[in-house]
C-alpha cells in the first residue's frame, strides 16, 4: 500500500520523506494542514521498530497538531517530524545539520522543536541550517515542560470547577499516573495548592522523590487508574483508557498530560456514558507547544503564560457542550477545533 | 512497507506526497540526487492500477533521470512527478495549479516539464503558479520528440560505426518497432539518410503511413525483434529485451528510442554475450530531455543540438569502454554517470 492508502493518511497536505546519504538520516516531515498558518510540530527521534511505524508516527502526530494548535487558538498548522534512530547512539551534530536543510527546502511551511529524543541543543545546531526553528537557547522560553504543567494544573481546576462547582484543590486527591518531566511539575504544582497526591511511576526514584516533598502517597503504577481519588491524572504513556482500565477508574474525573489518552475514540463516549469528565488530552497538554508557538525574544513569556491559562476557559467551553450535546468531550475539542479550521 | 525500504528507494534525497483537498490532486514528486544541479524530470499523469503503483514508477524514473542527465552532460539532477489519475478525464486547470503549487513549495530542487498525460499547454497553466517549470510555450523548444529522434538515429549512426566501420545507412536496414510519434520521425531520417525500413505497430494506420511514405516493408509488430536487420530499433513500450526475445534477435545492434528496454539488468550481459551491440536506452534516448533543460528563451536551439548529436560520442565511448572492460554497454554507461556524479 501507498502512504495516500495509509490509514491515517487523512488529507495530509505533504508528506516529505528524506534522506542523507552522508549521515544515513532518514526522516519523515509530515505537514497536515496550514490554513490556519505554518505547520509547527516538534521533531521526535526513536528507534522504531521498523520504518513504517515511524510514517504512522508521524501521520498521527502531525494531525494532532492540527488540531491541538487550532484548538489552542494558535495561527498556527499542524505538523511533525520524525528521526528514524537511536537518540543516545545514533545522533550527530552531522545528522541534525541534514535534518536541519530538510526542513529548510520545505520553505517554512513546517516549522520543528523539540520532542522526544531531541534537546534544546539539538534545536541550536539545527538552528544553523534553518530559520524554521523553535526553541532555541537564543530564541525560546527553554523547557516547555513547566507551561505543559502548568495547563495540566489549570486544566484539573476547570475540570474540578465544572464537576463539583469548586476548583479548590484543599480537599481533594489527585493521582498523578507518571512523574516524569511533566508529572513531577504538575504533583508539584497540585501539592502547593493543597491537594492530597497519589502517585506512581515504574521508575521508583522518583516515586520516592513525590513521597518525600509532596507528602504523596505511592500507589502501583499498572493500578493508579483504580486508585480512589477526585482526579485521575496520567502523565505517562498514551492509551491508558480502554476498555480494560475504564471500567476500573477510580475517579469521576480524567485529566492529566499524557499524550492519546483514549486507546480509540470510542473510550471517549465510554467515558462519558460511565459519568467520568475526561479533559481531552490535546486540549490540557497544550501549554508546551503554546510556550514554543508564542516564544518571544528576550525570554518575555506573557503571551505563552495567557495561552496557557486560557485552556481552563477552553476546557470549560468543552464540557458545556458535550453537556448540552450529549457527546464525549474529545468529539466536541475535534468539532471546535474543525470550526476554528474551516474558518466557521 | 515504507518508503524507506521501498526496493526502489535507493538513496533518494528527497520524496514527497503532495495532496489537494480541493482538487482531490494526488501526486508524488521524487527527487533522486540534486548533486549535479536541480532535479529536472517530467510529470507523468497516469490512471495507476494502485497508488503503490504510482510511488514505483516515480522512483525508478526519478532514477532514471539522474543518470540520463549526468551522462548527457547536464548539469542537472534527477527527479520526477506522478500525479493520479487519468489525464483524459480528471485532468482540470485547477488539478494542475494544484499541482504547481506543490512543485513551488520545493523551491526549485525540483524542475517539471512535460511527460506521458501532459501538454505543453499544461506546462503553461503550471507556470502560473511556480517558475520551475520547462517546456512552457513562451520558453521553449516545443515538442521534444525531434530531438528524441535526432538522438536516436545520431545513435543509430554511431552503433554502425562502432560494428561495421561505416554509419552509412544506404545498404543498412533498419526494424523499427513502434511508429508513435517520436518513431515515425527515426524512420523519417533513416530513410532520408537512404536505409531500408521494416516497420512494425499495432496502429496499422500508422505502418501504412511508413510504408507509403517511406516505401517501407510491414513486419508483425510482436515479431519485430526477430527480423533479420542490421538495427533493431525499439521505440515503443519497454522491457522488450528479455528472455524470450533475445535469443530471437534478427540484428546484430539494437540502437531505439523506448525506455526500459532491458526487462532486468542481467539482460545487458545476456545482449553481449550473444554478440549484440546494445546502445543503452537512456544515453541513446536523451534529446528529448537535453532539449528540455537547454532550452533557451527565442526558440534558439543551437545548444540543444549540439548537446543532443554529442549523444553519438558519448556511445562510440560506452561501446569502447565496454569492449576493453568485458562489461554490459548499460554497465559502462551507468559507470560513466557515476563517475560524473561522484565528481570524478
Amino acid at each position: 500500500v501507498s502512504l495516500f492508502d495509509h490509514p491515517d493518511f487523512d488529507s495530509h497536505e505533504q508528506v516529505m520523506h528524506g534522506f542523507d546519504a552522508a549521515t544515513g538520516l532518514r526522516t519523515v516531515i509530515a505537514i497536515h494542514d496550514t490554513r490556519l498558518g505554518p505547520a509547527l510540530g516538534g521533531c521526535r527521534m526513536w528507534a522504531y521498530a521498523n520504518d513504517a511505524e515511524a510514517e504512522t508516527d508521524a501521520l498521527r502526530l502531525s494531525r494532532g497538531m492540527t488540531y491541538k494548535n487550532a484548538l489552542a487558538g494558535l495561527d498556527l498548522g499542524g505538523g511533525k517530524a520524525v528521526i528514524i534512530g537511536d537518540a543516545r547512539t545514533q545522533k550527530t551534530p552531522e545528522l541534525l545539520r541534514a535534518f536541519g536543510r530538510h526542513v529548510d527546502r520545505l520553505g517554512g511551511r513546517y516549522i520543528t522543536a523539540e520532542d522526544v529524543g531531541m534537546t534544546c541543543a539539538d534545536m541550536d545546531i539545527i538552528a544553523t541550517q534553518t530559520a524554521h526553528v523553535r526553541g532555541t537557547s537564543a530564541n525560546g522560553l527553554g523547557d516547555p515542560s513547566p507551561y505543559t504543567a502548568l495547563g495540566v494544573f489549570t486544566g484539573i481546576k476547570a475540570a474540578l470547577a465544572h464537576r463539583f462547582g469548586s476548583d479548590d484543590l484543599t480537599a481533594r486527591t489527585v493521582c498523578v499516573q507518571g512523574l516524569g518531566h511533566v508529572g513531577m511539575m504538575v504533583a508539584r504544582n497540585l501539592h502547593e495548592a493543597g491537594a492530597k497526591l497519589l502517585v506512581a511511576d515504574i521508575h521508583t526514584p522518583s516515586v520516592e522523590k513525590a513521597v518525600s516533598e509532596f507528602s504523596a502517597t505511592a500507589v502501583a503504577a499498572d493500578r493508579a487508574h483504580a486508585a480512589v481519588a477526585d482526579v485521575f491524572a496520567p502523565c505517562a504513556l498514551g492509551a491508558g483508557l480502554n476498555d480494560a482500565t475504564i471500567p476500573e477508574l477510580g475517579a469521576p474525573i480524567v485529566a492529566g498530560a499524557a499524550n492519546n489518552q483514549l486507546a480509540e475514540a470510542r473510550h471517549g463516549t465510554m467515558l462519558r456514558e460511565r459519568g467520568v469528565l475526561y479533559a481531552p488530552d490535546y486540549a490540557i497538554n497544550a501549554g508546551g507547544a503554546i510556550s514554543i508557538a508564542l516564544a518571544r525574544p528576550g525570554g518575555d513569556d506573557s503571551a505563552a503564560r495567557d495561552k496557557t491559562l486560557a485552556i481552563g476557559t477552553t476546557l470549560l467551553d468543552i464540557f458545556q457542550r458535550a453537556d448540552a450535546l450529549d457527546l464525549s468531550t474529545q468529539e466536541v475539542a475535534d468539532q471546535i477545533a474543525r470550526e476554528r479550521l474551516d474558518g466557521r
